[in-house]
Parts: C-alpha cells; structure tokens; sequence
C-alpha cells in the first residue's frame, strides 16, 4: 500500500505525462499505453491509479487549470495595489503563450476547450469558467479606474464596464490563439494588447 | 466506371457526412466506419473514393473552408459599396455561429485548427490564411474610413489601421468561442461586436 505523499506524486506524474502527450498529440493521442510509455511505467500501474482513460484525462484537465489558476493568484499577489491598468495588463500577458511551457498549457486547454465545446451543457458552461472569472477581473478593473464603485451603476457605466470587459477577454483569447498559431508573432501581441488596454482604459 | 458527376457528388457525400461527425464527436470520431455509417453507404465505398482517413479528413476540411469561403464572398458581393463600418460588421458577423449550421461549422473548424496548431510550421501557416484574409479586409476598410490610400502610410496611420485591424479580429475570434460556448450568448455577441467597431471606426 503506497504512501498518500507517494500516491499523489504518481498521480501527477502521470498526469504531467498525460499533459505532454495531449500537448503533442491531442486528446486522441492520450491512451494507457501512450501516457505509461511517456511516464516511464507500466501501463498495469497507469490502471491502477486511473481506471479508465475520462478519469486520468479530467485529472489532467484539472491539474492543468489548478496550475494556470494558482500562476494567476501569484501573479495577482505581486502586483498588490497596482493601478488598474497595470493589472490587466499583467494579467491577460500571462495568458499569452510567449514561451514554451506556456505554449503547451495553451495547447492542452485549447484540446480540452474544444472537446468541452461538443459535450453537453455541463462541459460547456465548466468551459466558460476562466473566461468569466478574467471578465469579472477586468470588469473590476474598469470600474475602479473610472471610479465606479462595485454595486453603483452610476448611470450604465458599470454596465458598460462589463460590456467592455468582455470585448477586451475576447480579444485576448483570439491574441492568445494567434500566437499559437504563429509563434512569431508573440512580441507583436503583447504590443497589440497593450494598443487594446490604451483604448479601453484611457477612453 | 462512375461519371464525373457522380463522382463528384459521392466525394461530396461523403465529405459532409465526415462534417457531421467531426462537428458531433471531434476529429478522434472521424473514421472509415463512422462516416460510412453517417453517410449511409459501405466502408470499402468510402476507401474507393479515398484512400486512407487522412484523405477522406484533408477534403472535408477543404469543403468547409470552400463553403465559408464563399459565403463571405456572396455577402461581400451584396454588400456592393456600402459604408467600411457596414462591410466589417456584416463580414465579421457571418463569423458567429448563431444558427445551427454556422455552429457546426465553426465546430469542424476549430477542431481542424487544434489539430493545425500541434502540426508542423506548413500546418500552422494554413490555419493562419483566414485570420491573415480578414484582417487584410477589415485594414482596408479602415483606411476607407479615415481616408488612407492603400500605400498611403499617412504618418503612420496606414500601420495604425492594420494593428487595429489585428485586434478587431483577435475579439471577432475570441467572440466566436464565446458563442459556441454558450449559444444563449449569440445576440449579446452581436451586440458586443458592433460596440467594438463602435470605438475602432469612431475613434
């Protein structure tokens, strides 16, 4: 009988093994053999800590959502009372897959986005989950640069921070999305997301 | 032997079946058995049209990027010389996949694009080539709107007109996702899109 400090390490172990098959080749890449091979193990111990293929892959999902969501916080703590604008900008850059561990976990929650995408409502709404936690931020952020408090609507300004929140959310994802697809592009993002901050939170 | 047009028409069977499937279960889905099922015909008749899955897959994606492809042609045609703002708004709308068929379709699309962006540099460059068309579209018609000729730079606002151009469809993306998402979003997406061009065409 393993340990518990053991048992979770394996665990992640193979689902940081898992991460890099999906990351290389997709969600139909990922199977006992492929992610035992990748761990180094038999695909007998794979079984043993995961039954079935859905339970290693949402334990995959997960810990990769747990790791970008815990990057985020520490990145939050940093800034502390930073204006606005810095904030947002240093928040929406982390999701900008400028260097290779981020290009993986982009790659790897864009697999699972998109299989969420064809699944039920359950899968679809879970999917939108990051999205409306960084709109909400961003909502935030807007009000507190126009001095707009939470809960004063001070005549649909709180409104349209929202509204622009989630423009600014959308334009980022697709940003997000195009560095994946030309990494070469990723300094020219950073400065076409710092051109879209000027524009919403100097207006 | 088989007329051409029937020839035609079986591959374009086939190939719409091979959409349906890939729109439902992903491209994992997307086999000899499952479209010759969805289409209503034999495995060994889908293997005598094409010879292996990633033929049978390599068409059905040309189908749907030919199909879309036309349908913004059709529109740009309509749309004759209607005001810049006009033609951008109605392109980028076209994006959205509010109706059943566009969702489907923007399905198919974004799985083909997951599998590009795991793919080599050529792969990669291909999924580019729509982005790469609406954005050059959307810079023109800014220029249009503030009176730049095409090799006009006009200190700089030639520049300025494809950066902005980079971000309107970096948001129209990300509000695609959005939708698919959450398809109870589709009219607030709409809406979020004109605000956009709000600030990009007024500012």
């Amino acid at each position: 009988m393993p340990r518990l400090a053991d048992h979770n390490q394996r665990r992640r172990a193979i689902t940081d093994a898992a991460r890099d098959v999906v990351a290389r080749d997709g969600l139909t890449g990922a199977t006992f053999q492929s992610v035992a091979a990748q761990a180094g193990i038999s695909v007998r111990l794979v079984q043993y800590y995961f039954g079935t293929k859905e339970a290693f892959l949402r334990a995959t999902h997960e810990a990769v959502v747990a790791d970008a969501g815990a990057r985020f916080s520490r990145r939050l703590a940093e800034l502390g009372a930073a204006a606005p604008r810095e904030v947002v900008g240093a928040i929406l850059s982390e999701l900008l897959p400028t260097e290779d561990g981020r290009r993986r976990e982009a790659l790897v929650l864009n697999a699972f986005h998109a299989a969420a995408l064809r699944g039920d409502e359950n899968a679809r709404a879970a999917a939108l989950g990051p999205a409306r936690f960084l709109t909400e931020l961003v909502a935030d952020q807007l009000r507190q640069a126009k001095g707009i408090g939470p809960d004063d609507d001070a005549g649909g300004r709180g409104q349209d921070a929202i509204l622009d929140a989630r423009l600014v959310v959308a334009a980022a994802a697709g940003l997000t999305q195009a560095v994946l697809a030309d990494p070469a592009s990723a300094e020219e993002s950073a400065e076409l997301l710092d051109r879209l901050l000027d524009r919403f939170f100097d207006a």
